[in-house]
């Protein structure tokens, strides 16, 4: 019983962190914008056990839509989750945070981020299993080699204390991830990091690595907030946000065909409202829109198109 | 070899169909548009065999995008088409045409049609299997009652020839099909007809279908295009494109999540464009928003949530 009691401590203590990066995220934002404020929907999982608690900010003056959510999920393991998660046993339990910010000037990047943590129980409610996930990936209109450095740079900076070869490794991972396979393998932006299954080997490595987690996730807002001071007063036209909203639309593209978190939520009768809050305000389609050779918004394509390295 | 030889023909008389269908429905709606004209963009599968031919219609007076596409295609059955489409062979062969029309004004619908034959073949090149399927679905923005009955009419009408229980039958596969499970089982519009595989018992039955797949093609332009020319005259402001641009946000969300032959040609390397000119020039994504009850908007809303009979 010693484990079980340690586990609930753990899990509260990853709970009071989600719950508290939440609130200091929507602060910040609120601040920043200086209009708009979150409202609040809390929802219970039903059928199923927990619940969450949405934040969606709209129509700011700077920020067009910005969803900050937490959600404490538990239940059994279902056929759904054993499939798509390759994962065994009796009961589950999750609680994350997941962070979406469409701003309305094209100068200024969409950010995602979401923090995670994931439990595994045996029928005699022993745990079997438990891992962290998380991560953060920027998604610019225009490109400029500051913002794209200053991302990833306080992104390292947050993880290199626990091991110098983290960052290399997890930046990888999101090229990876956030990577449009229909569209010639096009990155949505200029990525981030993102890492899953980090799993403790024992109750010390299970202390290290939230302590790891929760360097990344209080490492956001300093990684997000300074590119939204340069760019804010940046005048933008027609044309600048009729290129926003066809990358937009390779965001929903990546979401609804490509991101396992959405697809899972969506085909096991999770919170629409809430997995959706992802989707930009407005986007569009224009058949076979290839921007001009050289010009800003081809730059931007190229660099998705062949992801760098920023540090 | 008789098989074979009719097959050939048989083949070639569908591939004929589908050709002449995509000339007089391009015809027709550069005709009604009375401004925008067709690009031609003739492409060919490789990795793969065989092509198409797609064609679009962008920023017309009455349409803003409108995509007719043909394709004829073959190659060896492969893992991921005997998955997801349960078939077993050595080789397929399958032509289709596919039409996708959205419309500027919001008091005109978007409609989507699409009719397919398929042949599949064992080591030997014996035809092992082969089927039609096809349909049409209208998805307005406002209700007209008389709108939904003239669709719904005359593509009962083309099929009745062929047997009084196929309409009824084809119009529940229909609402059974563009169904957003993850919306509260919401229907993307007011259906339609929906059928697949229709397979032939023999030579004289396959001719049968092949004339059931006619009529049903030849009948769209006129369940379509009388629509068009009673709307296209209202009057319309912001309130009316901006629900337009809610409803086309599902109109993606369908396409992207549940919409069989989309994500498998995304899956399979299929001709990207071709697959996403489905997709509406300009879709928005409010959180939570539900129409104020008792206005036109939550009228539609109201007829996708429980599907009725119109005839």
């Amino acid at each position: 019983m010693l484990y079980k009691t340690e586990t609930k401590d753990f899990r509260e203590a990853q709970v009071a962190f989600i719950s508290s990066l939440q609130e200091d995220i929507c602060l910040h934002l609120e601040q920043e914008d200086g209009q708009a404020h979150f409202i609040t929907d809390e929802w219970v999982r039903n059928p199923g056990g927990g619940g969450g608690k949405t934040r969606i900010l709209s129509h700011g003056s700077l920020f067009e839509k910005a969803g900050v959510n937490m959600s404490v999920v538990h239940g059994p393991v279902e056929d759904a989750m054993r499939l798509q998660l390759s994962i065994d046993g009796d009961q589950w339990f999750a609680c994350g945070i997941s962070i979406v910010i469409h701003p309305k000037n094209p100068y200024i990047p969409t950010v995602h981020a979401n923090w995670r943590y994931f439990e595994l129980y045996d029928l005699k409610e022993k745990l079997t299993d438990r891992w962290f996930g998380g991560g953060a990936d920027l998604t610019p209109y225009y490109l400029f080699e500051d913002d794209a450095k200053h991302f990833h740079r306080t992104l390292k900076k947050a993880m290199d204390p626990f091991g110098a070869e983290l960052y290399p490794r997890y930046k990888k991972s999101c090229d990876a991830y956030f990577c449009n396979g229909h569209r010639n393998n096009e990155m949505r932006g200029i990525g981030g990091v993102f890492y899953d299954r980090l799993r403790p080997i024992d109750a010390a490595d299970a202390e290290r690595l939230s302590m790891f987690q929760q360097s990344s996730g209080n490492a956001f807002m300093q990684a997000y907030l300074p590119i939204v001071e340069k760019r804010k007063n940046t005048i933008f036209g027609k044309r600048e946000t009729c290129w926003q909203e066809i990358r937009r639309g390779r965001y929903v593209e990546f979401n609804l065909i490509h991101d396992k978190g959405t697809i899972f939520g969506l085909k096991t009768n999770g919170r629409t409202e809430s997995i959706l809050m992802s989707l930009p305000p407005r986007a569009s389609w224009e058949y076979d829109y290839h921007p001009e050779p050289g010009t800003p918004e081809d730059q931007l394509l190229q660099v998705c198109l062949s992801p760098r390295e920023w540090i």
